[in-house]
């Protein structure tokens, strides 16, 4: 059986196209670049006073002092939005608020609250150096530079800036469209009544929200019942997914159609089993062109399988610099009694302890049928296959969920 | 002037009432639950078969051993979704796949790979204890027990488990709609052409971007102009806002008119000016019961007002157990040269240094009208008010944004 990490590298090296959208900023907001972007203009592209004030020429107040103010007469107000149409006249100052257009003429900006304002003038008691309070033209962003690379993440900051220098749209990766088949006679929709030996559809709903997690686009290909040319037609009819993800079916039993769906369609399998638990019988394969990731029918096993080889290949789809959840150690607070001949991802509260360091709880339920722990958990821990049995105090790797926060290193990154 | 900590304080005690709707699991995902949730029904709803094989009775098996097999005849076959009618007769065992429904006299499954199949029946080798492989009634989820609480938040995990148990809506703290207007005569949209003195309404788009990455609802009140009663005329438009933010017009100029509107309308300021830069001249009031938060027209200070004073209040809304930015410390790469009367944030990027530490790297433009050095920082870095200058080594504040990946205390809450 593959390790989850040579899994993990299959799958990655079958993955689609990364598709390259041109996007309002609006729609990508939280995407990826997939181009340089150069400016087209300065910013500011007028030199622009920071405060509220008096433009005037530096020339003029080289004489002033506290004892010996110069009186310079006002030839006019500039708001912002509203510039002088001539130069300012040697000898005057206007009249500016912050976000004015420094005329022609002067070079610097008087604060408000420093000078009087008297009939005959504005008085100035110190000489104020050329380019005091003026954003000089190109201050921010200098017309022709590149202002962001590729791999850079567009976030609220550059979401502002690039509107500022006229730039309204980018090219981003597109979030990838993640079809979703679920298989199973014994599932009913949420709202229809359950008869006997039946379930709800949880799988569905639940990997829908996974793929929305992950910044994706699920796309429902329904429920297929356990008949392998239902599944084929279901799977048929995902054109428009840059992948497919199933759940249930990938057994060893006799109902377990789907890879038997899968064969029957000509697919090439790219592994099934690995050595994981929970979540062994995953399989991959290549469709017409098209990964299909078959995740195992158990919920807690089918995020286990999700989290560890569909959001890393969906993260790198979307051009992230991070590929898959955090990782990072701890130190496990109670001992592990088992040992598998599978690497097993507990599930598990990770906090930081006292004097800081991580701390491991695996104290919920761990078994595969059982999902409603995974709600009390923010991270895996990894027990390596043939480890254990494990005494507290040992240190793991854990993967942690998004929302986990513990220390994690980062790195200097394009994002 | 107000410490930014104190007009945080101000405006969570001006919070709007948090709005509770239901919403269906699809809408909820990433929201806060307002209430508790009772399980309707047990899960699984019955007996289920954790493994492909045969379902059996344990007292059936007691004498099997590898040299001295049982051979038990087959009954029947129970794929899931498709359970037996009757009991299991004594003696007998029926084939069963993983998932089905475990009938009625059968308490235990031995998985396929351990028997063997023979024309009088199927041999099994060794005694298999009452419930091996069977997942009872409740085993996930007890029907009548509280499965979550408010204050949870709903992830992909929750999505499944809620599904599996019928519940399909649930009552979460409503994501607020934020208004905001832009204000400034200098102001032209993206995609206008860019006169003398003009600049582009970025900071729109830009705080819009903002809300949105705090799982909020941006309402756009559009770009009034530097005149009093436009403004007015506009936040009289913001009826189904649960709170307004403003940019521009709250500095000193006779131009800057947003605490004039405000004024004239009858508002109630609760601040104006804070120790803080970039922004400090940001203001808060009550305007008919309605919070209105008036940021700088400075987009860095916008974004910083934003971040320090508007976040914390909007995670607050949402029933974040965690209000603001996360905050921890780190060891400054550069010394500050600086001193200042009021509290500094400046841009950092934080990183984890070769011991794992956090460093902080300031080195990034500072000025307050220089927007562009916002988008190669992940964090603010804190410098109180009145300290100053500082050498490369000491230890500060940090308060990382959210796509900051660095250490940070946790603490065991219910989110």
């Amino acid at each position: 059986m593959l390790r989850v990490e040579e899994a993990r590298e299959v799958i990655l090296r079958h993955a689609p196209v990364r598709r390259v959208e041109r996007m309002t900023l609006d729609q990508a907001l939280g995407l990826i670049l997939a181009e340089d972007l150069t400016a087209g203009e300065s910013l500011p592209p007028f030199p622009r006073s920071g405060m509220d004030g008096y433009a005037l020429r530096s020339a003029d107040t080289e004489a002033a002092t506290r004892e010996n103010p110069v009186v310079l007469p006002l030839t006019g107000v500039i708001p912002a939005g509203h510039p002088l149409a001539d130069v300012l006249e040697p000898g005057r100052v206007a009249s500016i608020m912050t976000g004015g257009a420094v005329p022609a003429g002067a070079d610097a900006v008087i604060r408000l609250e420093e000078v009087r304002v008297t009939p005959e003038g504005i008085r100035i008691f110190r000489h104020v150096p050329a380019g005091e309070n003026v954003a000089p033209i190109g201050e921010d962003v200098v017309a022709g530079t590149v202002v962001l690379k590729a791999g850079h993440r567009i976030r609220p900051a550059e979401v502002n800036l690039l509107t500022a220098i006229g730039i309204g749209e980018v090219a981003v990766y597109a979030p990838p469209r993640v079809g979703i088949l679920c298989t199973g006679d014994e599932l009913v929709p949420l709202g229809a009544p359950l008869g006997p030996g039946q379930i709800r559809n949880s799988n569905g709903p639940g990997l829908a929200a996974l793929v929305r997690s992950c910044g994706c686009v699920p796309v429902d290909l329904g429920t297929a019942h356990d008949v392998t040319d239902v599944i084929a037609g279901a799977l048929g009819h995902a054109k428009d997914c840059d992948l497919i993800i199933t759940t249930g079916g990938v057994s060893v039993g006799d109902f377990d159609v789907v890879r038997e769906a899968l064969a029957v369609m000509g697919a090439e399998q790219l592994f099934w089993r690995i050595s994981l638990k929970p979540g062994t019988p995953v399989c991959a394969a290549m469709l017409e062109g098209r990964l299909v990731v078959g995740l195992s029918g158990n919920p807690a096993a089918a995020i286990t399988n999700f989290d560890l080889l569909v959001r890393p290949l969906l993260d790198s789809l979307c051009g992230r610099a991070r590929i898959g959840l955090r990782e990072t150690e701890g130190v496990l607070d109670q001992p592990v009694l088992k040992t598998a001949a599978v690497a097993r991802y507990l599930r598990a509260w990770v906090y930081n302890g006292p004097t800081g360091e991580i701390r491991i709880d695996t104290s919920m339920a761990q078994r595969a049928g059982i999902l409603s722990s995974m709600m009390y958990a923010n991270a895996y821990a990894i027990i390596p296959a043939h480890e254990g049995p494990l005494p507290a105090g040992v240190r793991l790797r854990v993967m942690l969920y998004e929302d986990a926060e513990v220390m994690v290193p980062v790195c200097r990154s394009a994002e």
